[in-house]
């Protein structure tokens, strides 16, 4: 790939895995879709080639995804129970393991951007709740009214999760697995954005942004604003950004565990994500996918879902972009 | 130490590092210090000697250190910036990589039993704030007033820290690392309360549980919450729980990285948490500590402070608390 002229850049993008098959999406969302994310990596490809970091990559990449409201991240994320909005986000430089995030927002309209300003500014990696929007605010990021954020694509998603949940509980017999299983909505319930790169200097980023689950409750929070879970960055290893059933992501660590069986067990990149997403996350009871840059620039995209919206460009500026498994 | 006879147990808890030295600790504080570690590691003791499970015991230990008003967890625990508690706490099973968290609670009196709550009964993994409170609320767990957490130590403690930053930001030149380490306050600023534990089924556990730090704003939460970073365990390697400063632990992701490095370079865990808390966390800029056991019952507590209030207890139930470096 290398021309040995030019230095190399790589950007990996996704916007969530989950039950995305050709049967349930149709030809106008599958170009819809196609069309967002080769936009996102255009814009990030006009940072990189350039030479600019790979953190104003991604978080230009996220913004762009964030604002589409196709993908469950800032506006076109989920409702929470209570027909509410809560975003989660978290960005990390793999330069010096600086890190941001934060979690449970409903005014900050570009969670991304609220993410690098905690790490930035805040001294914190991570903020919560009416706390990081007041934080926001006083950095001058852009706040709106929690309302921009509502689309009635993902109201309609609530309506309908709220209204087969409870005819599930009448029927009784409440298996948590198989409500999300048969969800059949694809993105609607685990949806997330992210992306990854490998500037020209050498440094990786990532970033992850997310409504979260529809009809989640109590403040739940995934794997995206976790360091080290969703979201995961280091030179000397790679950068991670996952999507998915957040709870099992949390619990094994995904993104450090990815980054960490390439630097103490020297497992390539593939090996590293596929020991992750397609053995311990399904043999633990979840699913998802995640995208990955190694320091060299390989990439891996794995997923154990149906499909996972996502997509890389290099050097060539070639935007390659993919959903389905084939 | 295991006679052959009886199945190896052991119990490791800390109180949480900082600038703990025989010169700003009365004699009468060293003494309490001592007692309230001695009283949790034979609370502890007891239900493991029994055959009681290492998550029953990491939960009763941290129970009666956050009840204790001494450590900065449940009562006692630090004010924020406008006066308020916040509380976090996580607890893991090493058994299933069961993992419960909740991050910014006000009025669940032991923040602990609401960690165990969450992974135990909402499907979650991490609740926060006002939902957390609801979701504790519901599953019938002990409900406080905020004022019940109040110590007016911890308020004088707050009143300083204000003092002390206004003096600086008059006198300019706001460097954080140097009013960190200026405190003198021990564990005000960042103390925490911990317990990791290996049952004679052979199961380990961590608890952690906090109030963060003093003085903190904008809904800034530590380590403590985040399973990987200041809580993690796995029956396959070890289970530890941190205390230090939360944002260097985080970026770390120091606790799965202990585990990752037993599991992926077989380390020992001496040379693991050794490797994090003594190398690791300091280059980065940060300080603390931990506590670890194996599964194989050895233990560690390195730390890179003066001092860590800590302690353990094994079959012959002789509890053994220390607090300074000798």
């Amino acid at each position: 790939m290398n021309t040995g002229k030019q230095k190399k850049f790589v950007l990996v993008i996704h916007g969530g895995a989950g039950t995305i098959t050709r049967q349930n999406l149709t030809q106008q969302s599958e170009i819809a879709y196609k069309e967002s994310l080769e936009k996102a990596l255009q814009t990030g490809y006009q940072i990189l080639r350039v030479g600019g970091s790979s953190l104003d990559a991604v978080e230009a990449v996220v913004k762009i995804l964030e604002d589409n409201p196709l993908f469950n991240a800032g506006k076109g994320a989920v409702f929470t129970h209570e027909g509410k909005i809560e975003l989660d986000a978290a960005i990390m430089d793999g330069k010096n393991l600086a890190a941001g995030a934060i979690a449970g927002v409903t005014t900050i309209k570009n969670p991304i951007a609220g993410a690098r300003a905690v790490m930035e500014k805040s001294g914190h990696v991570l903020l919560i709740g009416k706390g990081a929007e007041a934080f926001a605010e006083e950095q001058g990021l852009d706040i709106v009214d929690p309302s921009y954020f509502y689309t009635q694509s993902r109201w309609d998603s609530l309506q309908n999760l709220i209204k087969r949940d409870t005819i599930k509980n009448q029927i009784n017999n409440n298996n948590r697995k198989t409500s999300v299983e048969k969800t059949g909505n694809h993105d609607s319930k685990f949806g997330t954005v992210g992306a990854v790169a490998l500037d020209m200097q050498g440094n990786l980023a990532a970033a992850t942004s997310t409504g979260g689950m529809t009809n989640k409750k109590y403040g739940r929070v995934g794997d995206v604003p976790i360091i080290g879970a969703g979201t995961y960055a280091s030179n000397a290893t790679c950068a991670i950004s996952c999507t998915g059933w957040g709870e099992f992501f949390i619990r094994l660590v995904v993104a450090k565990s990815v980054s960490d069986l390439v630097e103490y067990k020297n497992y390539s990149l593939k090996k590293s994500t596929e020991e992750m997403i397609m053995k311990k996350v399904p043999q633990l009871g979840g699913d998802g996918g995640l995208i990955a840059v190694d320091k060299n620039g390989n990439i891996a995209m794995p997923f154990n879902t149906p499909g996972m919206y996502r997509g890389y460009i290099k050097n060539d500026g070639k935007a390659v972009v993919k959903i389905f498994k084939d």
